[in-house]
């Protein structure tokens, strides 16, 4: 699983991590959905759960990284903030991503680790 | 959801991030394994699915947190990490807590924000 963070909103270590809660736990609820997905859900979880944190320039790129994903049919989910502590209403904060590594890295490969 | 991160280990930020990841997805994974849990997990998720980030001094503090957080039935999910970056094999990195607002106080009110 890949995380982009919205670099752009300037938020601070504890608010990056509970977006990244945010995303890890909504990825993995809309992967119990469909069979195919579940199926992928499980052989992540039990090779380790591997998340990458990654850096996303702003909302426009998480954007487009989730386009670009979803043109290869890889399951995301884009964290919508409540808004109440440090980013506005509807902030788009972070991007989750699913699939096989190589697959991923067609959206994610030339991104820097956080 | 209270999330309870080990600063002794002096993780970055994205790795503090995944760890927070791992420690919100294990435990909603272990809440869907008992009815009244489940019906918390689905409560929270309707309100928000709220998460708090906090600063917990060394593994000995969250093993206390998890204890008093048990005593209290509060369900709870330790993060051992695999070690393959920034922190040795087997380290703690997170406790996650979940419960109503008021009993999880009594275990975490007193830690700082992250």
């Amino acid at each position: 699983m890949v995380l982009v963070v919205n670099m752009d909103l300037g938020m601070g270590v504890g608010k990056i991590a509970a977006q990244v809660g945010h995303a890890a736990v909504g990825l993995y609820q809309a992967l119990q959905e469909k069979n195919s997905w579940r199926e992928m859900a499980w052989k992540w979880d039990h090779s380790g759960a591997k998340k990458v944190v990654l850096q996303g320039t702003n909302v426009a790129h998480l954007l487009e990284l989730q386009a670009l994903a979803l043109s290869l049919n890889l399951p995301t989910y884009l964290v919508q903030d409540a808004g109440l502590t440090q980013v506005e209403s509807g902030s788009r904060t972070v991007l989750a991503i699913m699939g096989a590594e190589e697959m991923v890295n067609n959206v994610t490969g030339s991104l820097k680790l956080l």
